[in-house]
């Protein structure tokens, strides 16, 4: 085996929805419905039809002669209706009737797709409890908010996990939303159901086809469902993916060497590298990272794909082949990955204490302005102030309040005791953990 | 200039709104809200307020002179401060009062892209009537369904036409649901409101200001709003632009010299090419398509935006300024482009009429094969006959209808009469007008 | 199995070089070059590099083994050399000496690009070989040059396949400059060869195993070889997937019911579409078209893969696992698939010449312009002559010489005969054949 | 203005070689070389030719009357030509004769291209002197090589920027050698000099006019030069711009907070933020790592490009409108960028040193096992001893050298003065300083 999706990312339930097997077994569901349904409006024997439902499993109707057929006529679907015929018996005539291909390739492939969001919306909804449980945990650990790779002013890392909650959550309303996209199609050669007609049968028997799989028709289709659908559906997993990039990121950073704030999980017989006992690698961050790259990639194709010619051309097809399981395998391996990253992860609030204090009080500065400001000192003045007591801290390496402690400017509008109090890290959280708590309430209720 | 958004490409309303002084216009508003919204809550005296907002406009605060100041400064935003301030005389020192850059930039990215969006909606609503109106007006012109650039079997000119307004249509709704996305932050330098904290303000402040603007307050965000927000957007920007591009390669197909069933309208005056007379270049439509791989490519960056690292790194913001823009702006092109030429679309029916003919019926040989089964005969039969016959007829260069007329098989179960009428085009076109009814109905009654 | 590259796309010889129990034959042809390259410098007994030498292959050390091992490791090339060790009894003990993982990895995968390239090149050139007997044989075969799908001026077949050869040329001259790009690397965890340094070895050792295997060592390195190298393998590899577009795109075109110049072979037992027999579906050409699109779309990850943190991080790894079989594999199904249409490509000169006379003679109008001034007409009125001739034309359906022979003005310049002549499609394809038989001159001698 | 290559980014010499006048200016020099070669080749009187090459400037030919003209033609390039031929009188007759619209468009873009490459390899040659500057002058400066974020074992600073300069010297030769992909046509309407046929002049004015304005000709063409040769210009582009990227990627993590051993020069003025004094934001590398993002999108449009239809449709132009100014401005911007920060770059040794052992000694475990072994100890042996010292040194946070000074086991090996010899950082950087001084060598040759 050579694609990683096959030979070492995903979870089994998830391999298994885009197995080739479950492609046929899929597409045998749609035939099974449509001969179903065909009975129902009296156009199909019903027995026959009970016969050709039974058949209807990759059971009967095995990949290798499916496969084999294929060989010969070049075609899957043709090649599908042949091994069903050939297990039907008698029944074997009514395999088929009044359908397209694409009837059964695009329904089939909307059954998939709904399985397959709903694998992730289930891993998703595990990630957002644990983002939501780290949220809660440390929503008053303190650690330094940093910009542009440098400390600004402290936040609390349950408040850093407050904002990841509240976008995987974000991303999930829209995949769930994105269901209605998962739409199959069974309107014939060109989308006119003129085969149907010919029947008498109108847009009845699609409908009844959908209300049987439990997906929704295209409003209208060529030979093919819209692709937009499918752009909008491999846009949002895109989106959840560089969601996921981010915490990936995140933990990346906060676990180097220098930053030691947290850090993946790590097994007792795991190699990190052979040599070098220091090393904390997080790999599966980074295997991460990796990984979202390829999904972010899957959306051109789609995108592509959009613009058919006339009733429809077949590039859509080989590119979805491809893209699709791609997309959906890659994503629920990263949401696996991260979900055991979270759900181990180390937090060292110590390091957090350590890395806070690393320049000395100066970040810290804006809120000594404001309170200077605020007892009455001019905006100007105080900025200056703080400006160089900051620049005199770093430059001698000593703490800002003592610089502060020392300037009888400051001294005017505060005491000592005001100074140790306005500068100390916990007074400038804001609304840290409040906000925490908001969003922890606005998803606690949530459900898929 | 240099860029075709700013030579070329785009109608002078969506390019104001990304003008590089409409984005300081916007940031003005913000400020202006913001002093406004502090005013209100008692921390500023409602005369410098006042003052301010009045000030906040590009007529005082000229954009030359914030390019002059960013010069020293290196900090667009503080350029404006310093400018705005410099305006506002002694209330100048309640510009920005507890704001941090991107509170600014955020919140005025999302006003213009929310009139951005309001924009294409309205160009798109346009689109989507041009689309209904061709569909409604040729729904019974019968013209060959292509799949794979071969004829199929019959569908309408207006069929076809009612797929393109529901794609449209679905678009735009998906577009307008993402007005959502559009959402400001007001809520400091790593996002837990520390600053409006100290003045015991919590997020009444952002609240206030984003009541005043007209949009969303992102749930919590970090110093900058999700960029996920972004990311949503531009996708329906592209998938969008790849619907429109589906309508524009159909053109240039059906304006192919050789089948010439529908083309772009000419101008009188316009030069196709100086000496070749016999063309009509769907110049429009071929512009269209590029510019739509430039629409596309804008996706990627997005993307990659949404990872930054901790409360925020800077890569989002260069990135920004030219995607941003030239998503819309093309769009915009592209839209008006697209509704120009739909709106005085050339359609050839006696053309339709012509090429439906080419392949002399065979097209129609499904058709015969399911009515030859309803009168009884085995399908397996009903194949072979329709297949020899039509092969004939292509051979002999013959109607097939004539072949079939001689085919003593085929006159056991259809007369020369049911032959006749069940082998015309327009007997074969199933549900192509009621379909195209149902949809503009679907259509009718959407509003903006 | 999932992905397309496992179950339907890529030859055998492809899929073998990615195949996952190649990729470990290849780390351990490394591990056998490094243990032999130390016994030749001093540093391994020789009896011991020979054992090791002959195990190192995946008849001794089993894929599953060390799957087994990593599974318990985490670390695949920990995991592969446990299990070289615990084949090659005493001699274990010199496996992987002074080796970094992603010496193995990286070197391992520059031998895999090189073979892989090496395929590519040998099917583009018998491609570059069907495109110069199509041009070859059709040199002189007048066809109507078409652009914005519109008839221009004539050419010929052949040089519409010079245009491709030249362009496949071109692309594979490249891609076999590309080969020095296929580089390896064995320069310790940092690339300093701090390791080999201790034992006094120098680069000297990393020349010696790249000699051994064949390919380059990169000048310098960090843990890993240039991720520049595979950007630009995976560039040459998407353009030349864009050229074979161009050449399917163009089969589809031409394979058009209305157009039908030339087509794809069409097997007997093919199933075009069961029910539609005057149905010729490109399939071929629009699988291309559809896979182009994803070996497309792995051009953006591996540029992203560039930027690596410091010495490296991992990122680049779960990305390449997909994108560079896909790349490869895709391609190389592409290149099969195309190399089988051209080679039975059905050209239809008859087609052709109908094709060119559909505009009445029109395109030659830019000829008899030319005609016309230099037999002494004044350009304008050249222009407008034949500007009028040809509305007329194409307005009352008639051929344009027949107006021109009635055109006074004309026959002051130009007799019936002389008429006649110029206004002959073939009189006017240029330098065609000539261009033609250049380019086949070009790469007739080009050797791989 | 709008997007920001008009009102923020790139140089004044690289945004004028793509300002719409200049495209202007290409355009007149081509057609200035056409009439030269025209009269050259006999026909046309040089008088003419004379003249119309001396109005053939935008002196003459005003780009607003070009929009004039383009208003009501539809069409760019016969509105030049109109407005060429207004401004040269009587030898106006002769503007433009033979020649196809992009003949025109295709060899002024070949000219644009042709020198914005040149402005790249200008400033690139100057990254690369910069890159080579900082090898050179801390190629003996220890600083620990992080894989995976964290610390692995020592290299040198120099040792860092040789891998940078010789990425950056690699991507410079490339880009030279694409200078023949800057290449030109003049072969007509469909690429078979059918017009010249009728001149007589066969391919020569092609070569004459290329000759004349120092570009090569496309071997052969059909209405456009290959759009192959923009596409590997520009994926060339986007790796250069990728290894930039990887450079700034750097300067931002070495400048953080926690790491601190370098950052890019801070101007007096320039506010970092106005209120948080200890902030160095690395603002320049982020802002180059944003618009990288921009360049690497730049790839999949031109990609797209290559697949036109026959003898060319249209939708290259309006993509490459965008696209060619934006990667080339965009690249530029970023080099000047990169050179402005690298010229200037702070480099803190003393904080080298630092970081170096905030391991307490445990990255160089490798390195004494390595030396155990070679003084006789078992492999497993020195490795089990050297882990669990490690865990050691770091779990009582005391130095790894202490740890082993108390062994029994490593004291059997080696003697206090080698212990402290091995374990020191300097003993360790392997050929960090040799390799650096070969790149430098390799490179100091080097000329554009």
């Amino acid at each position: 085996m050579i694609h990683p999706i096959d030979n070492r990312y995903g979870s089994p339930e998830m391999r298994a929805i885009f197995d080739e097997e479950k492609r046929l077994e899929y597409q045998l569901r749609v035939e099974a419905a449509l001969v179903e349904s065909l009975a129902e409006l009296g156009q199909v024997p019903a027995a026959a039809a009970k016969i050709i439902k039974e058949k209807a499993t990759p059971e009967f109707v095995k990949l290798e002669r499916v496969k084999e057929i294929e060989e010969i006529t070049r075609h899957d679907v043709m090649a599908l209706v042949k091994a069903l015929t050939e297990v039907s018996g008698e029944a074997g005539k009514y395999v088929h009737l009044t359908a397209t291909s694409y009837d059964i390739v695009d329904t089939a492939q909307a059954l998939q797709i709904k399985e397959a969001i709903n694998v992730i919306l289930a891993k998703g909804k595990i990630l957002l409890g644990n983002c939501l449980d780290i949220a809660q945990k440390y929503k008053d650990t303190v650690q330094v908010g940093r910009t542009h790779g440098q400390h600004a002013i402290p936040i609390t890392f349950g408040f850093k996990f407050a904002n990841f909650a509240d976008k995987i959550g974000e991303d999930l309303v829209r995949l769930k939303e994105d269901l209605r996209y998962a739409a199959g199609k069974f309107s014939g050669a060109v989308g006119n159901y003129a085969a149907q007609e010919i029947y008498g049968l109108g847009d009845e028997l699609e409908l009844r086809i959908m209300g049987k799989l439990g997906i929704n028709a295209a409003d209208i289709s060529t030979q093919v469902a819209p692709r937009e659908n499918l752009a909008r559906i491999v846009c949002d997993i895109a989106i959840l993916a560089a969601t996921v990039e981010q915490v990936a990121k995140e933990v990346r950073n906060l676990q180097r060497t220098e930053i030691a704030e947290a850090s993946e999980p790590f097994g007792k017989s795991q190699v990190g590298s052979s040599t070098m006992a220091q090393k904390r690698n997080p790999i599966n961050s980074e295997n991460i990272c990796g990984n979202v790259r390829v999904i972010r990639s899957c959306v051109a194709p789609v995108l592509e794909d959009v613009a058919l010619e006339h009733e429809r051309d077949l590039t859509n097809s080989a590119c979805e082949r491809s893209i699709l399981p791609t997309a959906f395998v890659l994503l629920d391996d990263v949401l696996t990955r991260i979900n055991k990253i979270l759900a181990g992860l180390v937090v060292i609030p110590e390091n957090m204490a350590k890395n806070l204090a690393l320049t000395r009080g100066t970040i810290m500065a804006e809120a000594m302005i404001t309170r200077l400001v605020q007892k009455g000192m001019g905006r100007q003045d105080a900025h200056e102030i703080l400006r160089q007591s900051s620049f005199e801290a770093l430059a001698k390496n000593i703490e800002l309040k003592e610089v502060l402690r020392n300037s009888e400017a400051a001294a005017k509008y505060l005491s000592k005791e005001e100074i140790e109090k306005h500068i100390s890290y916990n007074s400038y959280i804001g609304r840290s953990a409040e906000k925490t708590d908001q969003i922890i309430t606005k998803w606690q209720t949530w459900n898929l």
